[in-house]
């Protein structure tokens, strides 16, 4: 017996396209490996020229999202509008009237999950979202199933594809943010408006989304300091290489003393971490629980293949029934969880770069140094290049720490950038080396 | 509700101990977070040294198998005896006694697995066994659940942590691989007798329960060439980093031409894979699927807190009822497919490094490169260095290939071992480059 599953699309561009392909290419494939059948019955966009073109035949497009969201013939409702406001009605509207709904939504997830959550878990429909975070890779589903039964403690990821490539050309050809941000656009690897993935929102969005099941609590969106790759220095990227550390935007989820910390940042990665090896348009998550350690998720981010390569195994999992136990029977799903503190100040500790731009002069870096100490924290390493002659007297002076909260050290850079000797603010970045893994031999 | 599941450990040592600890601890964690108790009710051992020692509770210790078989009051079995005899018997008396049964056994699946799926199936409960292949990478459940939907072309895997720590240090270090396997037993990372992880033969096993579920077919399990690390000379490691490629033992699948072939061979492996960036223990495994494109699982490939994670996984999966509609439903478990066209001869295209140790004379490199071009393959490059004096008049030769066929390459490799200019068998060594997606956007 082959039970079948009828599936609407809402939203025909380039996800919506690949998925529609990928149904068509590899039902029956899934119909043979699952002994289910994954029937596309709707195909909904305001244009439809993009689905003709793919070849989705004429009798199951429509521009009347009314209409195909009424229908009782539909098991499924996979959204893949975008934006928040006009997706969390459909996504409303469908399960209230009994669908299942897939999506790839994470900046509604991240501002409305609860929500949305609530209505599912009350219409006793499935929400699945695997597409949201880090595309085609198996991620959401490492939290729930994969490390079911660890204590996450941290995650690492690099998930927006555009940062990583912008920052593997600064990195492999020493050119400028703009000019690799230019030839990012002119790839088709960012977007005309790239503000969205390199102000580093769209990491935020996608790390809110997995801390949440992650860590089984509710996350403040707002709550989460985000710093994108737009302002960042070529000079400082070129001293982590020489340093021995890779640029990364990295999206973290720590818990710590006094509860979840989320951020999102540039960060130095050491150069032996599997995350600094990530290059061009590749997404991975690092994740540390107990016991099983480190691992790491890798492939492709975003596109249309590898996005809908999600999509159709969240439709495989709600056509066989494999996730319904995890959505129904899981108390980690932020509508049953409730906040825990969240990006306590003073809470994350680590190890910083900052970089001032000084006057050459006697006296400045004991000054600077004096500025560590009187907070408290400890220097690992001090680098100051000796300055051509001609070149005027700015040297940037680069201070490595040893770990240091975050506050302290904040205090001091402050300090710092009200330094006469000192040209404009200081570059601070935290730099991630391999966590010690809290493992229990026996 | 709380539904409780009660749990007999079959083999306490490293893993086994491991595993009672972590539902040990992690139990409140399970309950809160999933709404299943994992219960420990047995643990047997023939030796309970170590399970007193790990603080197991003495009422539910035993020596006796078979008491602890027949009792009703238990629902999963987790066989963690290991070798291919003892253990089958005890899953198959487990399944057909109504239990589920969670395993690691890789070696018995490899062999025996068929017989064992279709036990589970007739006595309809689950045979889960994430714990078989990278430790605590979720790695089958990609196959049959993140990556559901899929088409799998090819698996390439760093399966074994024994190899891979000991080609890092001879990588890094530059010593031989005697030296390098001496270090690695020093430091528990290899066993007293290597043979089953340096022959290649552990890494054949994994790729071989891999490779069933991934492409659904029966593997022959005595069909895979098996080539391990340890007849690989330090001259080809030091080789392959001057050209570029970092050598790993892989354990490869792929679906060719003419059916699946699945090898396990020291590779080198274009620095620029991220399968290259993978050293010390850690394992990791990457798959190419259609549309997914390139996904990669890495993480800690043995040991007991890694292992005992993966283990832990699949109790929360049994637990929760997530596992069973793919393993009920699913058609793609051995004991309900066939076996198809494996290992064909000439199915596997590759580029090949070539190393022979030669007279240095004229004509011998004219020569050499006339056997290749005798069996239509085309070289990509050529090196030799000058020798020093006095080193005698032997030479190592490389030739790089352009894509042939594994057999016109063996037969040219054939007739250069036999010209009397070359001494000793050539060295022969798949090149892994990063294979071209079949990917199709739209």
């Amino acid at each position: 017996m082959v039970s079948t599953i009828r599936v609407a699309l809402i939203g025909c561009g380039t996800v919506g396209g690949a998925t529609a392909l990928h149904i068509s290419n590899n039902a029956p494939l899934i119909r043979d490996r699952y002994g289910v059948e994954i029937r596309l019955s709707a195909v909904v966009d305001k244009h439809l020229a993009h689905a003709r073109e793919i070849g989705v035949p004429e009798e199951i497009l429509s521009c009347d999202l009314d209409s195909v969201l009424s229908r009782d013939d539909i098991d499924v409702v996979v959204e893949l509008v975008g934006g928040i406001t006009v997706a969390r009605e459909i996504i409303l509207r469908a399960l209230r009237s009994g669908k299942h709904v897939v999506t790839a939504n994470k900046a509604l997830l991240a501002h409305h999950g609860e929500g949305l959550y609530e209505a599912a878990h009350e219409a006793q429909r499935v929400l699945a979202f695997e597409a949201s975070c880090g595309g085609g890779i198996p991620l959401i589903r490492a939290f729930y199933d994969g490390l079911a039964g660890n204590r996450v403690d941290a995650i690492y990821g690099i998930v927006n594809g555009t940062c990583n490539y912008i920052l593997t050309e600064m990195i492999r050809r020493s050119i400028s943010y703009d000019e690799a941000l230019g030839e990012a656009q002119a790839h088709g690897l960012a977007e005309a408006d790239p503000a969205l993935d390199v102000s580093g929102h769209d990491s935020a969005h996608k790390i809110a989304v997995l801390a949440a099941i992650a860590f089984g609590v509710r996350i403040a969106y707002e709550r989460i300091p985000v710093e994108g790759i737009d302002s960042l220095d070529l000079l400082d990227v070129s001293w982590a290489t020489r340093l021995g550390y890779v640029t990364k935007l990295l999206a973290i989820a720590e818990r710590t003393a006094a509860g979840i910390a989320l951020r999102v940042a540039p960060c130095f990665v050491h150069a032996d971490h599997p995350l600094a090896w990530v290059s061009g348009p590749f997404n991975a998550v690092s994740v540390y629980s107990y016991p099983t350690g480190h691992t790491m998720y890798y492939g492709r981010g975003a596109g249309g293949s590898a996005t809908s390569g999600a999509i159709v195994a969240d439709l495989v999992s709600v056509a066989t029934g494999a996730y319904e136990p995890y959505f129904s029977g899981g108390r980690f799903w932020p509508d049953r969880t409730g906040r825990v503190a969240q990006n306590t100040p003073g809470s994350i500790v680590g190890r910083y770069y900052v970089r001032a731009l000084a006057q050459d002069r006697p006296g400045v870096l004991a000054e600077i140094a004096n500025r560590f100490a009187a907070h408290g924290i400890s220097i690992a390493s001090v680098h100051q290049d000796e300055m051509p002659e001609g070149e005027g007297n700015l040297a940037p002076v680069i201070v490595v720490t040893h770990a240091a909260g975050e506050d302290d050290l904040r205090s001091a850079v402050a300090e710092i950038d009200a330094m006469p000797q000192v040209s404009s603010a200081c570059a601070v970045i935290a730099i991630i080396d391999e966590p010690v893994e809290q493992l229990i031999e026996c």
